[in-house]
């Protein structure tokens, strides 16, 4: 167990709009007992927190640094570059061991890069992977990854399997996680040749898998765990955020049209609410990089303070449980899937 | 000009349903003018029609066929052993002049087999790729392929977007087809290997290739093709099926919850009905294969009445259009991108 609560060390500068967001965000997750060390440009910090009522009385400190990584800055040039970065040195501290863990909203390529080579990847995890939690009909679900990799192995696949499975029993409270891996047919042998092997090696392992998904069970909530490339991942991650804001303003256009159906609106306001909050990505906060010697928590760029505060949440469960040391144990347990597949590759 | 109005092939024995929503499907795209042979057990198909009032004086044809491809057999075993199932001598009722293009709910890769192997591909294509026309918040996107292939290579995403271009203009007439690239980010350079030699090849054609898109701008209206491969499309086809689905579960379930909100509901019926209609896959009935010397198209196995009447009609137009001589001449225009592509490669 630990001995205090964690600290979360947050990059105050990241995203869209910045400290605005971020410092709101940290009060609040301070307010419930969190530790967090904000980064970024002090005087501008400080301002923040001084227009919040009883700020000055949570465990929140500040550490300055001096730059920031712009959203559409190279993520190689912006590590190189930028070593005095509130990304760079948010990770930083997590390495001296002055905090736990990581929250950035700021350009996630830099963070991902960040995260590598900073914070430092597990033994044998080749390539870490973003992990994002999606409201489903019933509970959520994760689905990895999301777009740290691109042309992922077979190897990599099994291993983005087994780190699903450790985040949904310590984050997300999952007894026997069901992993599926995501694919055009549930029959075995369906599918493109990556993941015709990394259903083989995920066959091996001591996961609950259900062998092959497709798209139309991501949503169903009879999943807890869907293994994909980045690429596809990335793909289904914005094309769902898209299709659910999509509805909704057709939903809203549909209901304004008629005066009646305004009426009936108004009625069913509450209805809509709760169904709206269905498709609430800030629900969740952020994607965890997993694979990594210590937690960072990915937010989108257009992230709100519920977003913000979601995720410093979700990254202090995630050190509280322990999961980077369950994620290092499951991951050693299994690590002759990466000499099966080497193998088998040459 | 052709000659007479079109013949389209339906294979009435394919689906979940089969005849009993083929038929119905056939005679009402006969009372449009539509020439039809339904192909199939002659007396079951004689059983159903004595059902319909007037469909005796309607332009249909019927052609036995003594075998059916399951749902569930292997399209390479069905297209050996099954040389009179329903599907394949639709095919090669048009092969042999006597139609101009196929409709079938049946087992999606048999027919992607038949059309293959028995209607025959175009000069230059390699790799025919299964159009999926979904509905955006404006007007329809064309999401090209959709399942016929994996692995795709940068040449098959170019002739991707030559064909997705044709169906655009001569199926949904828009004048100028924006077509873009899925990928995870805008810029250049984005995307796995594949998908960067592909937005290198696209950018040589004279398509208004807009670039890389990402996933959330599918349901924008925005564009009118985009560019995957067959897992890739597969996967976000289901995935938007699975969404709309879940949305639709998910509203009911909150109007019902409460008296209020049922009384709104009912106010707001018309709103919802409009609403759930951008969700009916059934509007545009099912999915060309391109590159074929012919048309053929492909249904969802659990396609209603309305779906096959529509999919009917879109053989017929995709026939009076001429769209299978643009499609060739198209390709033809850009062959040397494969003289690239395979140079590039080896």
């Amino acid at each position: 167990m630990l001995e205090k609560a964690p600290r979360i060390a947050v990059d105050a500068m990241g995203g869209d709009i910045g400290p605005r967001v971020n410092v709101p965000a940290a009060v609040q997750a301070a307010r419930e007992g969190i530790n967090i060390t904000l980064v970024g440009d002090e005087e501008i910090l400080r301002g923040e927190l001084a227009r919040i009522d009883g700020a000055d009385a949570l465990p929140i400190d500040i550490r300055h640094a001096s730059q920031v990584v712009e959203m559409e800055e190279k993520p190689s040039d912006a590590l190189r570059r930028k070593k005095d970065s509130s990304i760079q040195v948010a990770c930083q501290l997590v390495k001296e061991g002055l905090a736990d863990g990581v929250v950035s909203a700021g350009n996630s390529g830099a963070s991902v890069a960040c995260g590598m080579f900073v914070l430092g990847r597990i033994k044998g995890v080749e390539r870490p992977a973003l992990a994002s939690i999606m409201p489903t009909e019933k509970e959520p679900i994760v689905l990895l990854d999301v777009g740290a990799n691109v042309d992922s192995k077979p190897f990599h696949l099994a291993q983005f399997g087994l780190m699903g499975d450790v985040l949904a029993r310590d984050v997300l409270g999952v007894d026997k996680p069901r992993v599926g891996l995501l694919s055009i047919g549930e029959e075995e042998g369906k599918g493109n040749s990556t993941v015709k092997e990394a259903f083989d090696l995920l066959k091996q392992t001591k996961l609950n898998f259900v062998g092959n998904v497709e798209g139309r069970d991501i949503f169903t909530g009879d999943l807890d765990v869907a293994v994909c490339d980045g690429f596809v991942g990335n793909i289904c991650l914005k094309l769902s955020e898209g299709l659910a804001r999509s509805f909704g303003r057709v939903l809203k256009r549909e209901l304004k049209r008629h005066m009646l159906s305004r009426m009936g609106a108004a009625l069913s306001m509450r209805s809509l609410k709760n169904f709206a909050q269905m498709m609430d990505y800030a629900e969740y906060g952020g994607a965890p990089l997993l694979g990594l010697k210590s937690i960072l928590i990915v937010c989108h760029g257009a992230s709100n303070i519920k977003a913000v505060t979601n995720a410093t949440r979700m990254a202090a469960t995630f050190v509280e449980r322990k999961a980077h040391e369950h994620l290092a144990a499951k991951l050693a347990a299994h690590s002759e899937l990466g000499q099966f597949s080497r193998h088998k590759a040459s």
